[in-house]
């Protein structure tokens, strides 16, 4: 791919991630709603832009073939009308100019909150143990414990419409518990979902060199412990994860 | 069920075909943004407002037992920024407003349009046929061919989230193609999805009696040609349409 690639959300924890290993691999343009404390940390051309801003997400398409789109906000926690403003709204103006720019691929940072409410009572704490058969595979409808898993399970459905109508190649990443070096200590649930900073960025890499058309998939790494499905980021990605939380453990 | 049902949107198509046969049946509220024109020609009181005045459908949940929310932009065509308002936010205000006020049961109306882009090319016309063994359940992803579509979508992921967190009973039901007295004329796939009137509002009365948690369930006649399956909706709800578009064959 010769094109420019726009990461959206740069400043961002997987942004982080991926520019970590991937700053030489791409011709970047990285964009975010807050300015850079040292641009010249960032390898490419920096906008500072919010997602909702039309215009300005419309001229950082220039050039652009493929789009990783991370912005929006993280909190699990968050309220209803910044998810709506910032999450929903903003994935939908980012997909539109990218569907109006004539963009190839769309990479949707999605996440296991989309889904977090298959973590019922009758199912933990089993299900983030390794004797547990309880999986997920991105087949599933969504059930979201709050009103961010809801924002990100509708930036997957608008995925869905921005590729059946607009031909959008579009990948919706699950992403599990990134943290960088080790799987987060006492924590079953984020070592069940672990994603090490370099499976990451090998997964983002993937989104940005496979053919596909229209994906979910899960974002995490290959831990022995896991219920959620990667083959078929795998099988579709060519996704070959080096990390895998059990051989962290101290438990 | 001896408390008040609130109907939004109450106005609108949907609503009229509900009390004309339950008119008498429960004790109503009814809410539309339009005041209508002959008040006395509603059986309940009238609430007029728009469901993002938050205060205003606080208010209209009152004694509240049951809500049925049609109101939203109908039009599948609807623009991204209408749909977002009217369709996801106010869902969210309408149901968020019911939980705060205790309300037990949801009746959402979700739309085929959820689900309108597995209609491809090379499904179509043979899945409007009643050779084609083609069946959706409801099980299945989200694929909508508008942003309509996704606004229902998202409705029904916010049912599954208000359900699953806030304990709501929560139905959605894909409405297909609701037309008065006869299915619509030289449209295969408007007779495919064909709901009558009067099943319309039998439907609408077994979500109000039914016992169920989380349910999606498709809103069609027994029509010999289908394409959605009622399987769910007759097991769940005891929904036992009486109307087949078959009968109305002309072609």
């Amino acid at each position: 791919m010769d094109d420019t690639v726009l990461l959206t959300g740069a400043g961002g924890r997987v942004g982080t991630a991926i520019l970590a290993d991937l700053a030489a691999a791409y011709d970047w343009r990285l964009l975010d709603r807050d300015p850079p404390t040292d641009e010249s940390a960032y390898p490419g051309e920096f906008v500072v832009a919010d997602v909702n801003d039309e215009d300005a997400i419309r001229d950082a398409m220039d050039d652009v073939g493929a789009v990783i789109h991370l912005a929006g906000d993280p909190r699990p926690d968050a309220p209803w009308k910044s998810v709506l403003e910032n999450n929903i709204d903003g994935t939908h103006t980012v997909m539109q100019a990218a569907v109006d720019a004539g963009v190839e691929k769309f990479v949707f940072a999605s996440s296991n909150h989309a889904v977090g409410a298959y973590e019922t009572d009758e199912r933990t704490p089993d299900m983030y143990r390794p004797h547990d058969d309880f999986r997920l595979d991105g087949t599933e409808l969504p059930r979201p414990k709050n009103v961010y898993g809801v924002s990100k399970a509708t930036g997957e459905t608008l995925g869905r419409y921005f590729h059946d109508m607009h031909d959008l190649s579009v990948v919706c990443v699950r992403i599990g518990n990134l943290t960088k070096d080790h799987p987060p200590k006492d924590y079953e649930r984020g070592q069940a979902m672990w994603l090490s900073y370099r499976d990451c960025a090998h997964l983002f890499d993937r989104c940005l060199q496979a053919d596909y058309d229209y994906e979910i998939v899960y974002g995490i790494s290959d831990n022995d412990r896991k219920y959620y499905s990667i083959d078929r980021a795998r099988e579709v990605l060519g996704y070959d994860p080096q990390d895998n939380s059990a051989e962290f453990a101290d438990d």
